[in-house]
């Protein structure tokens, strides 16, 4: 088995109205999570807003994650930024604060080739002795992690698995029979949408941004999938289709960036999880409009009363 | 007249072997630029590989420069991170070391609208008493400044001048053409092949990366161009775009990050500037049979002997 | 149970050296797709190179597949052009000539806008009595028919299906969901890869190029999705992922055009189907040495001796 | 001297209501042209909405432009469909039509490399006995033609000639001064805003869509610009800026496409010069509310009473 599996949020990081961490609502939003029955915990992926983190704010996150898990599941630290050598101190400081593995992406604004993502990689890995997750999320680092590329660092023993926020699961297929004879490697989606099939032809697990609104869901839908019971997780990830429609409220008046995680972040604080749906700046919180309608979808799919 | 006019060169970097800033080349790097007759000079622009640098780097890199420059001319600083914080700490040191301006970008990695791009540059400036320059160039951050962006930044007095290397040369024009009243104002183009064309249609200045290895071609264009002489301009600028070819020599083996500002390392170690040609990782320094390529070109314009 | 079901391939048109049309090849293509089980035939879709042919062509093709095919499958035609009322006409010919349903682009090297999109399918609707299948295919269109477009479409009853060769499945299940009371519509995908999965999520079927290289393939895991075994269907969509390899070949010395539908060309003609491999102008045929890559495969598979 | 040189449009395809061509509209579009002083006509290019006519509307179009001109300038011809041999054929009715050059694009829809994109261009020069004029336009066919590609083909005498509407000044720059020695090469700009500074670079002439609302501003600039009064042609471009600002009035409510040509219809049936501001479907026409912004501009920049 590889060293992953199953449903491993990247968990939200709650921000107070003077958009300093709202480390209270930090502990209710893990805590969460982790009585849903998640695998794993994600800290300073994509939607924690990690690059809006300075570096003492992404230890306070990583060491208040460490201390309420208080090793019930192990915590994946994203440690991103634009190149090798700043990604190596993350690195550094998230394996000192308790990470069982980093998350790592291609370089960004600075523009590399294939071969270069791959010496990314392997200074890294020189670096620091902890496993590594290759990061592929071309919507925000402007480049994929091409095939080749996660499997020649995969059979090298440089990744330990792929993250693939890429939207391109055909490619993912091919990374997962690539690898299919080694035990040590693992492809997660980061697809909240298609994970029933995503898990159908092989993947070990999903990392789910909206599994912070309803961690349950997709625990049981990694269940039923481990049963073999396609049919009824596939009703489960229809409900959860119908849940993800949350992230586009915002659209237009907002990005995409401020729509997605801050409806994630509306819809907590309508379930009470967390205290304010702040968002760091300078993106845009939702407003009490866009909130009725994220809580309408929370009551469609049975969240709110 | 605008706050800053003339050849303002985006200064190179120069690193020893062990990737460690190399100050005595970085001094000669300067004194190259100072002795060619440049009305300013940008520390820490795309050019200098300023998202490799830590923030200790950083300081370091602007406090040399200010040191040897010691207030020949304006000093441009680049405070370029993903986000706006992150900018404002950035943006902090660079005025503490000595900065005449800031020169800040859109976010990046994080996906965000024209009018968070907007308030991004607002809070900046409301955390900072510096004038702002705009740094408009998606090829790096993956998002265009747009003309209504930059005006009405402009207009409201946040922004003193825009930086343009998004090759949108129609888009600068109405720009200039927008704030032609305002004098106040001022926009440069980062092109370094239609430096003259911009200049006649009523561009402030360049921000010529290449200029680190032939100060002397930008700062003869700018004269001529003031003076009326287009024709023996555009000599000059055809001079300049043979020169410029170097920067495709690498490409395919390498990223175009590594080819461009390689190959203008490259030629500054052939003409003695710098030590070294070394590249920050990931990126990979121009070989051998590369340096014979750029060798060539610079003999061919008369720059190698 | 909507109108059409299963697997409907798009058919290849071989040529002869000289470049026309090789009839006895065709009908020899044609007959391989009816043995192997095929459900339909799509007939001028991207496969066939349908904008490679004149409107005589275009003629010739459909007749000759309904000809041969003889009332045993539902024939689609691809109506495929850039504006509305050349599809018209194109559309007028191929409902004279036999086709049981038009398969309908959005308008390309003219650039419009989603609501023009509507437009453009409402007035082919209203010109032209027979079923029209929309056909998202942005690679070669360059624009998205959004979920929003051809759900309006289909709701107003003015498409009867989607073919989405778009890549995008998370977008294909919306539609599917959003259309899911609706039993007069159906949408299915044009992956080779993903077809499993597609059908698992409630596609209605799969229009896969490389089924003209190998038939029973598809109609195999139609039968097992059919029958509900998941797991059985996965090896045989996993081996048919092997036999996919082969479309990238050629790429690089060539383009995706061509190494995509040359490899068809080059595998048919290792297996009896057709006599060239010969591609339209100014297309490149695979050569010997990639010809000996694609054997290589057919042999892996088990469809070459 | 190059074949072609100076001013000349791509001309504006009147409508009448019902869609069908507008003949009394076009031939007072052609004199307001010829009027104008412009030193040639390029009919069917991608202004006069050529892929929405079908053959018998382009020959009808080519034969009436012909017709009016009776010799007076040259004669481009746009022979623009997706793929090579269809290319031809609409290049031999061209040339029997009295077509003096013919303009050719890179395949579209079909995707092609750059060296299919250079055959595409020798097959067309092997079948037809007439200069060939390269159209660089990727906002509609989706790739560049890359300098090399351009040059080779110049080299090898297959093209007189680039009609660039790519934007990408500086590689137009490139193409220049590669074929500097070549009196037999022309290179002009399809831009409307970078005319005085193209032409500055050493452009052979310029292709301006807008020029069938004023083309005596844009014959103007070209003779200041001949007589080397840079300043008074950079007036003359600043007027055509402002005048130019029409393009962007309807698009949001319609698409790039619908919004300049439109725009300019719009503006020519104000003038008198046409009757109807309609367009080919399914684009849409501008409406009331447009054309009163549309006036506003005209009247602005002193066409308009």
């Amino acid at each position: 088995m590889p060293l992953f599996t199953g449903v491993v949020p990247p968990v939200v990081t709650p921000l107070n109205a003077d958009y300093s961490i709202d480390f209270p609502s930090f502990t209710r939003t893990l805590e969460n999570l982790l009585d849903g029955g998640v695998h794993g915990l994600f800290v300073l992926g994509s939607t924690s807003e990690v690059v809006f983190h300075d570096e003492a704010e992404r230890k306070a996150i990583i060491e208040h994650a460490v201390k309420v898990n208080n090793g019930r599941v192990p915590i994946f630290v994203g440690v991103i930024d634009p190149t090798t050598d700043r990604v190596i101190n993350h690195s550094k400081i998230a394996k000192a604060a308790g990470a069982d593995a980093i998350v790592v992406t291609a370089p960004f604004y600075a523009r590399t080739s294939q071969p270069e993502i791959i010496d990314h990689f392997r200074y890294i890995k020189d670096a620091i002795d902890i496993p590594i997750i290759a990061y592929d999320i071309p919507v925000c680092v402007h480049i994929k992690l091409e095939r080749k590329t996660t499997v020649t660092l995969a059979r090298e023993g440089i990744v330990a698995g792929l993250k693939d926020s890429s939207g391109d699961d055909g490619n993912l297929r091919y990374v997962l029979r690539d690898m299919a004879g080694d035990a040590n490697f693992f492809g997660m989606t980061g697809s909240e949408i298609m994970v029933d099939t995503a898990l159908a032809m092989g993947a070990h697990g999903v990392v789910p941004g909206i599994a912070n609104v309803d961690p349950h869901g997709y625990v049981k839908m990694w269940n039923l999938m481990q049963a073999g019971k396609h049919a009824e997780a596939r009703v489960e990830q229809e409900r959860l289709l119908k849940l993800f429609e949350i992230v586009w409220i915002a659209l237009g008046r907002t990005s995409a960036g401020s729509a997605g995680v801050g409806s994630f972040k509306t819809a907590m604080r309508s379930l009470g999880i967390i205290t304010t749906n702040r968002m760091a700046r300078p993106q845009r919180d939702l407003n009490a409009e866009e909130t009725a309608k994220v809580d309408a979808i929370l009551r469609d799919v049975g969240l709110l009363g």
